[in-house]
């Protein structure tokens, strides 16, 4: 029993209204391999590295429970580098710097000790990379949940339909849902996307918490209000890692659990924005995630009795 | 056992994306008797109207169970006329007209039957006359309810922050929490303000929710995923008339029982968005109420004994 992440590891310059980095490691298979093993271990991981990626992060990964040997390390080339800056309403950012690097020439290969993994996570990438991991996998993943970003929807439209035919579950923020459907509505939203082929679609709404679509089913999870978002980068790969490794862990892909798993992913992108990149990934253990998780009880749980 | 409900009953005309009405009843008061009188009766109105303000408004409301002893009739005057413009996201509007009419001389009188009422709920106008209705109650009332606007921060601020300290529980939207606390995070913002007076702090976020704040204890209520807000016109104090009407029903100003209050009042939102102005409101039954608080508690309710 083990879940694969697929998705980009590399390093980021992140400018907030509360600081600023110049190099930070970050990556969706980074950020969502860090939630992920707080659940279940291994978690494989299928990326690809560049001569830079420190030595110490492959350690570090390796030592919470992520496993390597699904990704290629470029001898002769960088690993990919994004920088971004966040406005004061941190919902919004501008993209300062794209180097693909060794992203540009990504043709991932799933080990053979990776086809016993029941859970597909594929963080955002091309979409046709995302099509090639599924069908390498020869035993169809019970779950398989993709992430994608609104440049995949007006860039690769037909890869990024074609992978929505084969998948459970996608993951969305509200605008690329509002871009995919063509509908302003998230409930109209929610419809259509689910006729492209998930049976199962996540909506992110960033501090405003997060809808669960399913039939006509909707479950809401709230983001835990904070004093500060001190950076946001990540959160979403986090929340995709935290909901993964709950249901691998669980071994149940009903609604119901769903539900749990989304209060479980909110509760670990609550902690990713603490700080800068993985740095709060990097420290918390199981009592401050069981901790957060109350918290997260609290927020919501009212006594229907009274009604 | 009753209420007061405090604020404008005017005429509007609203502008939607889906549609427009050149004259139609409303006013905060309006709207909070309209949900209040689902849980209690009578609902006391202290308001004003004018010679326009049709005959089977009155009796419709009072059908329902409000008392208009405390409502003033201007024989030569117009009542108070509002118009705007809602943009396509709903969240934002434009005001086209505000004709004071008799709301510019409004100088409330709380009937000597309406003295034994034991919740208030002081809508939103100018902080001196919300001061002016606290003064004239014999007793103090259990809870006193304030809601008040952007204006009177920039406009009456000196009168808001005299009326803030008079009161038990302030609500306001996330734009005024902000504005009125000087803080951008809502957490911190909750906390300047509770200081100002107010134990208890509802923030309204339209379709993204409320939060109830009280000491260091938070909860959060959603709001109902809809496929369309037809008419956002009137759904804070519906809300607020919900909440109130639950309260002073239960009789219990606890924050536990706060909680549930404020998924009635958002339940009552929702009914009121659906059709222009207070359409919606006059029809439903207590039947269609229960089924949508019904719908409130599968929407966050999960299964905590998973985790």
């Amino acid at each position: 029993m083990s879940i694969i992440c697929v998705g980009s590891m590399d390093y980021d310059a992140i400018e907030t209204p509360f600081g600023k980095t110049d190099r930070i490691v970050g990556g969706a298979a980074v950020y969502a391999a860090y939630a992920a093993a707080n659940f279940l271990k291994p978690v494989n991981l299928v990326s690809i590295i560049g001569n830079d990626f420190e030595d110490k992060e492959v350690k570090l990964l390796e030592s919470k429970g992520a496993s390597f040997e699904g990704v290629e390390k470029v001898k002769d080339k960088k690993s990919f580098f994004w920088s971004g800056r966040y406005h004061m309403d941190m919902n919004t950012r501008d993209t300062l710097v794209t180097d693909l690097n060794v992203l540009a020439d990504f043709n991932p290969q799933i080990p053979d000790s990776y086809q016993d993994s029941e859970f597909l996570l594929l963080g955002n990438l091309h979409p046709a990379v995302q099509i090639s991991v599924i069908k390498q996998m020869k035993t169809r993943p019970r779950l398989i949940a993709l992430d994608t970003m609104n440049y995949w929807i007006s860039a690769a439209i037909e890869d990024l339909r074609l992978v929505l035919t084969m998948v459970d579950l996608l993951m969305v923020n509200d605008t690329e849902a509002r871009e995919l459907s063509g509908e302003y509505s998230l409930v109209k939203a929610a419809r259509v996307i689910m006729q492209m082929g998930p049976k199962f679609l996540v909506i992110k709404k960033g501090e405003h918490g997060a809808l669960l679509f399913h039939g006509n089913q909707v479950f809401f999870a709230p983001a835990l209000p904070l004093e500060e978002v001190f950076d946001p980068t990540g959160a979403g790969d986090t929340f995709a890692g935290g909901f993964m490794g709950y249901i691998a862990k669980t071994k149940d892909i009903s609604f119901n659990n769903m539900k749990t798993a989304i209060i479980v992913g909110s509760a670990m992108a609550s902690f990713c924005v603490e700080k800068f990149g993985t740095e709060r990934l990097k420290e918390i253990n199981r009592r401050e995630i069981d901790d957060r998780i109350r918290q997260f009880i609290d927020l919501v749980n009212f006594d229907i009795s009274l009604i």
